[in-house]
C-alpha cells in the first residue's frame, strides 16, 4: 500500500514468482486470492499466470486437490516439492494453498532451484491468533488502543469502524497470512460501553472488518462482556444458568452468524480487573464459558458442527485489590488455584487462554504452572507482542527467544510441546495505524516471529529472525540486524528488573523505572527489598507455596535456591544481597554488572544501526535512529535508578568502582 | 441559595439585625448591597430598615460618611461603636460599609449589648485575593479545576461561563466579602488554548462573572499567557521590549477595561513548568512584568492613576526538568536566585507573588527566603487553600496554624509582619460547584480563615476558627468541632512525610503515600533516604547553600542541626536514623511514633465527629462521616507505608514493638 511500510512483503520478495510461469488449479475465494497475488507479481515482473491448465510448461503449479471449502476453516496443510524443473504446491483446502504460496515467497529463488523432495507442511497449532486491545471510543486513560504503542487503532477511529482504511486492514491480513496467523480479535478484552454494542446493533461494523480479512484466511473474533444480557439485553441478570440469559446469548450469537457466517467466536475477560463474570452469581468459570460455548455451537445453526465458533476464556483471574501487608496471598498462584479444579468441565469448543507466565508479561517469568496441569481442557497460551513491559516499542526487544523458551518448556520435564496444541497460541497485537505498523520498525520482527512460532513452536527463533530480516531488508544489512535483534531481549532484561523479580516500572503506563512503584500497591506485585535482601519466597517450605503448583521436576528445581535458575531466583526466593549466584557473582554485584552491561549493549547496538545507514531506506533508518536515542536515554535511567536504589539499600559498593549516584 | 450549603452565613446569623431597626445613610452600589442584606433579614425576622433618616429611634446605623466611590476600590476601613442603645458603623467608602455590616453579623447579639468604644477597623493588607485554578475546557489530565477537590468549576462549565449559575457566583462573592476577601482570579495560571482567549474575544464572559462579584466589593482578575501576542495576536514574538508586542498588550488591556471598568489585573505564571515567559527573548522577569504593568496603567485611560490594574507575577520559577543525579541543583534556591537580583526593578503596580515556602505547598516548609529579601518590591504571599498536598479535601486539615506561622515569621527575627503588606495575601481557592462549596464541609474553615488572616495577619487563628464554628454551626457542637479542627494540620503532618522532608506522595495527583514517588523524578524533590539516614543537606557549609539565603538569625539557625527546629530538620540536613532530636527521640523512632500517633488522632477525631450527630444537620454530618472513613483508611496507608519503608531501610525495630509490616 502507498504510504505504508511493506514490512516482510516488499515487491522484491515477489520477483522470483513474478518473473516465472505459474499455473493455478482449483477454485474458491482463497484460490482467487492466490491468483490475484501471482497476477500482480507478474504484472510487475513480466511473468505469467494461468488457471486453464493448458499444457505449456510451468515453473510453478499451485493446485487445490481436495474438496476444500476454500473458506477460513478448510485444511491448512500443503505439500511442497520440486522436480523436473517444476515447483509444485498442493493443498486440499484454500488456506493450505495460500500458506503454500507464501511458503514459496519466503523461499524466494531457492524455491526454483535444484530439487526438493515432497514434504507436507502443516501447522502444529490450529489456532494462531492475534488479540487487539483496541477501543472503538477513545478511553480516557487507555486511549484508542490499550497498551498500544503504534498509533491509533487499525480498525476503529472517531468512534466507528474506519471504512476508509479497510484496504489497510486487508493489507494487514495479507501480512498475517504470510506468517501463518489465521485469527484476529478486533476489540479490547476490557469491553467498555461503546464496544459492548459491537455484539448487537453494531455487528455490521465487525462484518466489514471480517470481510476485509477473509480473503487471507483470517477469521474474526469479538471480545464481549459477560454482562451483555444486562447491559444490552435489558435482563436483570447475567447468570449463566438462567434460561433467559442463555436464550439471549443464543439469539445474539445467531444474529452474529447471520452477519458473519465464518465468525470465529468470543473472547472473554471475566471476573478480572473489574470486568463482570460468573462469580457474581455463584457460578464457576466453566459455567460461564460453557454457556457461551453452547451459544456458539447452536443445534439450529443448520450445520452438524453448529456454528463452529469458539469461546476464548481468559484465565487472568486474580485479586487486584490485594492488601500489600498480606503476605499470605500470592497473585502468582491465582490462575492455578482458580482453574485447575475445573479441569474437564469446559466444553470442547471452549478454550482457556492462559498468559505464559503466572503474573503478567514481565520480561522474565517462569512458565505458568497451569500449562500441563489441565489435561482435560483445551489451553491456549497468550503472549504479548505489544511491548507493555518490554519498552513500549521505543526499545528494541525481540521476544523470539523468550517465546521459544515458553514453547519448549515441558511441564513434566520430558513430554513434547503438544499439550499446547489443542487450544492454540495467541498474542496481543503490537500493530496500530502507524506507517511502520508497529511504531518501532524492528518490532515487526515480533509479529512475524509470533506467527511463525505459532505454526511451528519448535522452530529455531533465530532462523525465523533471519527469515524476517532477509524478507524485510534483503541481504545487505542482515548481519548487523541480526546482531542488534538477537540479544535484545536479554539486553532489555539486564537493564530493567533483575533476576525475575519484575514490576519495577512506573505505575499505570508501565514505561520507565520505578523500583518501588508497585511495592505498596493493591496489585499483588511486590519485591520486598529491604536493607538485607530482596525477592519473594514462593517456596512450598517457607513461602507462598507457588513452587509446589508445578509438577516434578520443576517443583523441586524451583523450591530451592540451590537449584533454582539464576534468572528466576528472586521470583521464587527472598535472597540476601551477598548470596552467591550460580554465575559466580553476588546478587548485588550481578545487579550492578547487568545494569552497566545492558546500557553498554544498547550503545553498541545503536552503533551497529548507525553503520547500516546506507543499507536501509532512509525513512526506516531515521525512525529507528530516533527510537535508539530514546532507548539509550531510558536504559541509562533504568541503570542509574536501579543501581542507586540498591546501593542506597544495601550499602555495598560496586566491586569495580563505577559511578553509582 | 437553595440546595447550597449556607456556610458561615446561615439565616440565623442575621437574626440579631433582622429583628431590629436599622438606618442606612449614603448611596452607591455597595450601600445598596448592604441595604438589600438588611432588608432581607428584616423580611425574615420582622425588623425594619430605613434609608430616609427620619428621626425615629434606631438600633443600628450604617452610615457612609465620606465621598467614597462606592466601587470596589473605595476605602475599606470602617468604625464601630455603641452607645446610648445604638450601634453605629461608619465608613468613608462603600466597601468599608459592607465590611462593617458583616462585622455586625459576626458579632451577633453582642453587637447590640452594652457599649463599645469607637474603634476603627481596617485591613492590614490591601489585597486579599483568591486564585482559581479553573479551566474553561476540561483538561485531559487536570480536569475542570486543576488541583480541585470540590467538584467542577464555579465559573465555567461545558466550555463557557456558566450563566445559569451566576447566582451562585454572587453567593460566593457574598461569602468572601463576609470574611474580607476583595479579589478573585477566575482562571488557571496554567493558561491553555481555550482559556487564553478569555483575554480577547471571550472577555464578555469574564465581564459576566465580574458583574456577579462586583456587588460584594470583589474585583475580578484574569490569568493570561505571556505568549498571548503570539497565540492570539498573530505576532511573531512576545518579546517585552518589542514595540508591536507592547502595543498589542496596550490595546488588549484597553478592551478589557471597556468590558470591565474595575478589572483587577493580570496573573502570570511565566517561565514556569512549561509556561512561556521572557527568558525566551533574553529578557528578565522584571521586563516581562513591567510590560504588563505599563499596559495596566495606560496614560490614555482617562484617569490620573490609569486603569488602576495590577500585574501579579508569580515567582514560581525553577528547573522542572532537573536531573535527579545532579546534587548541585537545589529547587529550593530557585525563586531567590531568580528574583532577588531584580529587586527594585519592578513597576509600582507589579506584585511579585511568592509561594509561602521555597518548594510547593508541602505540609511543612520553612518560610521562603524571598520574603524579606526584596525590600524594593511589592511581594504578595501565596498560600494554598485547595488541599493539593494536604489531603484533597477528603482529610480534615485546618491550615490556620500553618498560615499564621508564615504570617508571623520575621525575616530578620525582629521586625513586624508589615513587609508582606505591600503586595497582599493570595490563596489558591478550595471551592468548586460542590453543594458544600469545598467538598469536605470542614474545609470551609480554611477559606474563612484565609480571608480573616488576610485582613489581620496577626490574628489568633484559633479565635478565627471559633468564630467560623460559631457562625456555621452555632454553639452546640463548638467544643467538639474545635477539638477536631485545631490540631488537624499537625495530625496530618504526623502521618505523612516526616520532619519537613516532604514529597512522599503519589506522583501526578499527589494523593496518598509513595515514599520514593518523586525520588528519581525531574522535579527537584528528593529525600535521599538510604540505609543510614535521610534528608537534604541544604547547609551553606556542606550542602546546597540554601540556608545561606536567609538573613540572620535564620541563616545560622538553619545552618546547624543543633539549632535547626526538629520539624524542619530533614529539609535542611541529611541525618542518620539514630540522630537524637531536640524532642529526645531518634529520627527513626520519631518517624514511627508520629505515624502511629497520627492515625490514633484521626480515629479520635472521627469519634468526636460521631458524637456530634444530633448537633449537626444530617446532610453535613453524613458527608463528613464519609470523608472520615476515607481519611482513616488513607492515614493507615500512610502510616504503614512510611513505617515499612523506613524499617526496611534502617533495620531499626520500633522501640515499642508495634506492628510494622
Amino acid at each position: 500500500m502507498q504510504g505504508v511500510d511493506p514490512a516482510w512483503l516488499p515487491d522484491e520478495a515477489f520477483r522470483p514468482i513474478g518473473t516465472r510461469r505459474t499455473l493455478i488449479r482449483g477454485s474458491g475465494p482463497l484460490v482467487d486470492t492466490v491468483h490475484g497475488e501471482v497476477a500482480e507479481a507478474c504484472v510487475r515482473f513480466g511473468g505469467s499466470v494461468s488457471r486453464d491448465g493448458s499444457p505449456e510448461p510451468y515453473d510453478l503449479v499451485l493446485e487445490l486437490t481436495g474438496a476444500g471449502s476454500g473458506g477460513g476453516d478448510g485444511d491448512e496443510a500443503f505439500t511442497f516439492e520440486r522436480g523436473d524443473g517444476r515447483t509444485t504446491v498442493t493443498a486440499s483446502g484454500g488456506p493450505g494453498l495460500l500458506y503454500g504460496f507464501f511458503h514459496v515467497v519466503r523461499l524466494g529463488d531457492a524455491a526454483f532451484q535444484g530439487s526438493w523432495e515432497r514434504a507436507e507442511n502443516r501447522p502444529e497449532l490450529a489456532l494462531r491468533m492475534l488479540d487487539h486491545w483496541d477501543n472503538v471510543a477513545v478511553h480516557p486513560v487507555m486511549g484508542q488502543v490499550e497498551r498500544g504503542y503504534a498509533g491509533g487503532s487499525l480498525f476503529w477511529a472517531d468512534g466507528r469502524a474506519r471504512g476508509e482504511l479497510l484496504g489497510r486492514v486487508r493489507a494487514y491480513g495479507r501480512l498475517l497470512a504470510a506468517c501463518g496467523i489465521n485469527a484476529v480479535a478486533v476489540n479490547n478484552v476490557n469491553v467498555h460501553a461503546t464496544e459492548a454494542r459491537l455484539l448487537t446493533d453494531r455487528i455490521g461494523e465487525v462484518a466489514e472488518i471480517a470481510a476485509a480479512l477473509r480473503p487471507y484466511g483470517i477469521r474474526t473474533h469479538l471480545s464481549v462482556t459477560f454482562a451483555a444480557p444486562l447491559v444490552l439485553g435489558g435482563l436483570t441478570t447475567a447468570d449463566p444458568s438462567d434460561e433467559a440469559v442463555r436464550a439471549w446469548w443464543a439469539q445474539a450469537t445467531a444474529r452474529v452468524y447471520e452477519a458473519i457466517p465464518d465468525f470465529g467466536g468470543y473472547v472473554v475477560k471475566a471476573d478480572s480487573e473489574g470486568q463482570p463474570g460468573p462469580f457474581a452469581y455463584g457460578r464457576s468459570h466453566a459455567d460461564g464459558a460453557n454457556m457461551l460455548a453452547a451459544a456458539l455451537t447452536a443445534a439450529d445453526s443448520g450445520s452438524a458442527a453448529g456454528y463452529g465458533g469458539t469461546v476464548h476464556w481468559r484465565a487472568f483471574v486474580y485479586d487486584h485489590r490485594q492488601d500489600w501487608r498480606d503476605r499470605t496471598t500470592d497473585r502468582a498462584r491465582a490462575a492455578y488455584d482458580h482453574f485447575v479444579p475445573l479441569d474437564g468441565e469446559f466444553a470442547e469448543n471452549a478454550v482457556l487462554q492462559v498468559k505464559h507466565g503466572p503474573m503478567d508479561f514481565q520480561v522474565r517469568e517462569p512458565v505458568s504452572p497451569l500449562i500441563g496441569a489441565m489435561p482435560g481442557t483445551r489451553l491456549a497460551v497468550e503472549l504479548q507482542a505489544t511491548q507493555e513491559y518490554t519498552g513500549h516499542q521505543r526499545h528494541v526487544c525481540w521476544l523470539g527467544p523468550m517465546w521459544s523458551e515458553v514453547l519448549r518448556f515441558r511441564a513434566d520435564g520430558e513430554s513434547a510441546v503438544g499439550e499446547l496444541a489443542r487450544g492454540g497460541l495467541v498474542a496481543v497485537s503490537n500493530v496500530g495505524d502507524d506507517p511502520f505498523w508497529t511504531g518501532h520498525p524492528l518490532a515487526q520482527a515480533n509479529l512475524y516471529t509470533f506467527g511463525r512460532l505459532a505454526w511451528q513452536p519448535h522452530a529455531d527463533p533465530r532462523q525465523i529472525l533471519d527469515e524476517w530480516i532477509h524478507l524485510t531488508f534483503g541481504t545487505g544489512p542482515s548481519a548487523g540486524l541480526h546482531a542488534i535483534l538477537d540479544g535484545s531481549w536479554r539486553t532489555y532484561e539486564k537493564y530493567t528488573a533483575p533476576l525475575g523479580v519484575g514490576w519495577m516500572v512506573q505505575p499505570g503506563h508501565h514505561y520507565g523505572p520505578s523500583v518501588d512503584g508497585y511495592e505498596y500497591s493493591p496489585w499483588g506485585t511486590y519485591h520486598f527489598a529491604d536493607r538485607d535482601g530482596i525477592g519473594v519466597d514462593r517456596s512450598a517450605a517457607t513461602g507462598t507455596g507457588f513452587a509446589g503448583q508445578y509438577a516434578k521436576p520443576w517443583a523441586s528445581v524451583y523450591e530451592s535456591p540451590d537449584t533454582c535458575p539464576d534468572e528466576l531466583l528472586l521470583f521464587f526466593h527472598h535472597m540476601s544481597y551477598g548470596h552467591m549466584l550460580h554465575n559466580g557473582k553476588t546478587v548485588i554485584q550481578h545487579i550492578y554488572d547487568t545494569h552497566f552491561e545492558g546500557v553498554e549493549e544498547v550503545e553498541a547496538a545503536r552503533e551497529v544501526w548507525a553503520s547500516l545507514v546506507d543499507l536501509v531506506d532512509p525513512a526506516r533508518h531515521a525512525r529507528v535512529t530516533e527510537r535508539f536515542e530514546e532507548q539509550l536515554r531510558s536504559a541509562r535511567e533504568w541503570r542509574d535508578q536501579v543501581n542507586s536504589y540498591f546501593f542506597r539499600k544495601s550499602g555495598v559498593p560496586d566491586a569495580h568502582g563505577r559511578r553509582i549516584h
